[in-house]
């Protein structure tokens, strides 16, 4: 049986990293990067992981969604922060009703962002990734601890509507490639758990020039971290999604066993790019706060972040 | 008449600044340093403010308590970091029941601090300064703006207790040495107005490594510093001491005219210095707490602070 191809919108530390993997485990697969994709085909794309090292040497690596192949999937693995190229590009690529789009991006909204183009009945997934990995450079990717997926699929009223038959398959795509992954029957609840860790981690480390291992352990930052969560769950709970005290310790765990780890959004502060403020923070304030939920310390830590990116030093 | 003499604990850039205040108008003043009286004694007081200069040539300085004249009125005007000091210094200066004593020094708990010394029936009053001048050197204070002064006498009880005649004489020295001064019947009410300003400016500066005109001008950081406000009127009004919107109003007038200032915090940030954080930050919401209101966002900055404090580079 022909393997479903896949197309990765972006190939940074998370299509770069599961796109490799599909691609070892025998699926087609195909990448769109923003530039230098001539880097890529000269030099094959390198994940590290661990003491191992995957060389792909011709990956099949494009710069322009023209003449992209057509897959029968489409993974959206870009920041939230180019989801404005969302129009332009997925048109050109998504050729039939039928090919499902993953979004493998952080924070809430971005299904929402891939419906604006492709109709609210088109197949939308979240691809909810707990992942330590980034791009060292063109088709160098560093891979550096945990890695499980959570698949959900996307319904325009945001009532669960359980796992579906495409998510399994997907989910068993990505099985037979080595990730740990899960399907979730609720896409709203499992965006809003991802926010527990993505909401105190990403922004106290940019906030703090630090790196998660030296929050977990500080009394003080650990403390905050937690009434961060916990401001999450008052959220989900306002969207009929309460999430459990022990789900905050589960995070708390994972994070005391990571790799000391600079999350994604701090490696772009660092780099003058755009930070998902927006996705990550902005985005479920308001959605919050329109089913009646404040959440004061992740709105204030929101508006910390956009003044370090208004400001920053290029 | 012989003039009210003032010792002054500190001769920062609160001490030395009102110190050579009141020395230029005739009082007898004498400052206690924590080192390098020797370099003071060598080079006299300076005081850049706007354009002029004043230059005491022999300041009455001295660098242990033992050594100290008596004077008319003890003002500590150290940081409130210090005041673990005051058990040695002030039974040493402090020489009959009479001596008032004005503790010019932020946050909220310097009053109490002395009474723990001196007794609950000791005259101890707050000098609440809104003054934005720093220490260059020793003996070398720069002036950059503003300098009212506000004058309250503490009870044990926080009632408060109305104008009193000593801190009508000492505003009446202060007055005539060119400082604006004004007497509050209410301690406690002045204390947490003060913290208006200092909760949010002084933290949010350290935090984000910038200066008051910065945070003012930019949006987010605006509305950051009028939540924190906020919230420190949630804790005054949990004291039975509301505070008017339009006090917040005029704080914001204040700062947009003020000269880009980096508060004394950061200096002591800057320095490897301990910060005030306990007098800014943890009391007040401990004593807020104590009276059933909460301050999630001033308490979360706090936290920030003491992780910002253990993890500098010396």
């Amino acid at each position: 049986m022909r393997k479903r191809s896949y197309l990765f919108l972006g190939a940074g530390g998370v299509g770069g990293y599961y796109g490799a993997l599909l691609h070892l485990a025998g699926h087609p697969v195909h990448w769109l990067v923003r530039s230098q994709a001539e880097v890529w085909r000269a030099r094959g794309l390198l994940v590290e992981s661990g003491g191992q090292r995957w060389h792909i040497e011709h990956p099949s690596v494009y710069d322009s969604p023209d003449a992209l192949p057509s897959a029968d999937v489409v993974v959206v693995a870009w920041k939230t922060t180019s989801n404005p190229h969302l129009a332009e590009v997925l048109p050109r690529v998504v050729q039939s009703p039928e090919i499902p789009v993953i979004m493998m991006q952080n924070g809430v909204g971005a299904e929402e962002d891939a419906a604006r183009v492709l109709g609210p009945n088109h197949p939308i997934l979240a691809g909810l990734c707990f992942l330590c990995s980034h791009k060292v450079g063109p088709g160098h990717i560093r891979h550096l601890d945990y890695g499980m997926v959570t698949l959900a699929s996307w319904s325009p009223t945001g009532v669960p509507i359980g796992p579906t038959p495409i998510a399994e398959q997907i989910a068993a795509d990505l099985a037979s490639a080595g990730v740990e992954v899960s399907v979730s029957p609720d896409l709203v609840l499992s965006r809003w758990k991802k926010l527990v860790w993505n909401v105190p981690f990403s922004g106290l480390c940019v906030v703090l020039h630090t790196d998660t291992q030296q929050l977990v352990t500080d009394s003080a930052t650990r403390q905050v971290a937690r009434e961060l969560m916990q401001e999450v769950q008052t959220g989900a709970r306002a969207l009929g999604r309460p999430i459990p005290d022990d789900f905050l310790d589960y995070m708390f765990e994972l994070t005391d066993r990571m790799t000391p780890y600079a999350p994604s959004m701090q490696l772009d502060y660092e780099a003058g790019r755009p930070m998902e403020i927006e996705a990550i923070y902005e985005r479920p304030v308001a959605v919050a706060r329109k089913h009646g939920a404040e959440m004061p310390r992740v709105d204030c830590l929101a508006r910390l972040l956009r003044f370090m990116e208004r400001h920053r030093a290029h």
